[in-house]
Formats: C-alpha cells, structure tokens, sequence
C-alpha cells in the first residue's frame, strides 16, 4: 500500500492492530522455521527510504532463525521474551532496543506467558534472508548459551 | 552516533529513557515556538536511509508548529493529546499511526494531565521546517477548530 492511499490517522483498534494496516499471519506447515508470528506494515511511503512493520509472537511463538545483509533496527513493544543475536542471548522487555547488524545470526522467542512484539524499521530494498545450514546450526550450539535458547 | 559506535542492546531505564541515548531536551526562551519537549534518537545507522527518534512533551507541552517537504511517519508511544494535521484536530493514544505528508502544518499537544511521547521514522537527508508567517497563522485560526487547537 502506497502512501497515497493511507489514511493519515489510523487510530489503533486494542494497541496492537490498526484499521487499515493488513494483519498477515505467517503461513506454518510442518518445517516451518517460525511459530505463531504476524506481520503488520504499519508504514511503507515511497518517499521514505524504510518500513516499520510490527511482529507479534503469541505466547512461546518464536521468529525464523535467520540471517541477511540489510540491518534492523527493532523496539520491543510488547511483551517479554529472549533475542539471540549473534552468540548473545538477551532477555528482552517493552521499549528495549535491538540493533541487528548484516550478516548476524538473529532470532525472537515469546516466553510461555504472553505474546511477544516488536517494531522492526528496515529498508524498503533489501536482501532475502538466508537459514542456517545444518552445519552452521551445529556450529551455533557449541555454545551453551545459544544451545539453551535454540532447545528452549 | 554511527551504528558501530552502538552497542547492540540497549535496554530501556525506564520505558522512556535508554543508556547510551542521549536525551535532548529543547532549548526555550521566550519566543520559543515549542514548550517541554525534548528529543532522543534512537537509531541512526548508516545501512538504513532513515532514523527513529523519540520525542516527549511533558504535561501541557507541545511541538513546533511547522511544514518542510520530508514526510514523517509517527506512532504515539505514550499519554494522550491532540494532533494538528492541516486543518484536522485529532485525538491521539497510544500506539496510533500519523502520517505527516509533504508541506502540511503539524503539531502536537499533550493534555494537562501526562506527558505524551511519540516515535517518529524520518529520512536521514531531510529540508530544514518552515515556520508560519503571521498572516498564515491568521489564514489558519479562520477554521474554528484549528483556532481552538492552536489557543488552548
């Protein structure tokens, strides 16, 4: 949706869905690499160079494992839950920054409790996410920290 | 502060105060066209063509009134208030969206009674806002709820 046809106000409907903003649940199947999340763009306007999408998690829903070259700037806005970034794992709470740098091994779990939410500002052009191979995957969990959290 | 200088979480003191963000409260005298508000940026990272920043008007406060050609894509982050949008006046919560297009007079006022916060995504490159003359300020009390806005 361009900018032209956006209403300028778009009040939102319980916090956390917008009149106007289209609610797209991401698409499970056996081997998906995700659970339970949702995407929202909540502005994609031509004359700004980026996004902001919001992703909600339900409660132990978690994001795709995942890394690529463009960067994310992303704000929790819901919820708690843990972030691997890299070899770190982070406890994550609402208005926590993460900044995700190129190439870098990152992904999102809600904990059991409550979902999980964040705002993701990205390039509108941008590179196509690459999955770990099995390899790299084992590589990763030589790490007991990282191990803990891809097990959970 | 470029990306490499960021550490790659930064969680929040508060919900409205980050460590390594540095808070900017705007300077006022007594012709400032502003009152109580104060800015943080939040990222700002070479990769990506725009910034997220953070603005806060205590109680009572509000922004510049003003126009410039970038377009700012806005989501409340905190209290209530109003929005000034061309000749709209509207009622502002948490986590609504504003689109802010080319050349149209914003600004926004928290109510008496908290502050109201508010992220907003913008190009990094962006023309200098314009303020209104007298006669334009004039022009725009002529709408009754503008007028009421605008002198509160």
């Amino acid at each position: 949706m361009d900018s032209e046809d956006v209403p300028l106000f778009r009040p939102t409907r319980d916090g956390y869905r917008w009149d106007g903003v289209a609610y797209q649940p991401y698409k499970q199947d056996g081997i998906a690499p995700f659970k339970d999340i949702s995407r929202q763009v909540l502005f994609h306007d031509a004359s700004l160079g980026c996004e902001l999408r919001y992703f909600e998690m339900d409660a132990a829903g978690y994001s795709t494992l995942e890394r690529h070259e463009h960067t994310h700037a992303v704000m929790i806005l819901r919820g708690h839950g843990e972030c691997l970034l890299g070899t770190e794992v982070r406890a994550v709470k609402p208005h926590d920054l993460v900044t995700i740098p190129a190439w870098t091994w990152h992904q999102f779990r809600a904990t059991a409790a409550e979902p999980l939410g964040f705002l993701c500002m990205v390039n509108q052009t941008r590179d196509r996410p690459v999955l770990p191979t099995e390899a790299e995957l084992a590589a990763m969990k030589t790490d007991p920290a990282v191990a803990r959290f891809l097990e959970r």
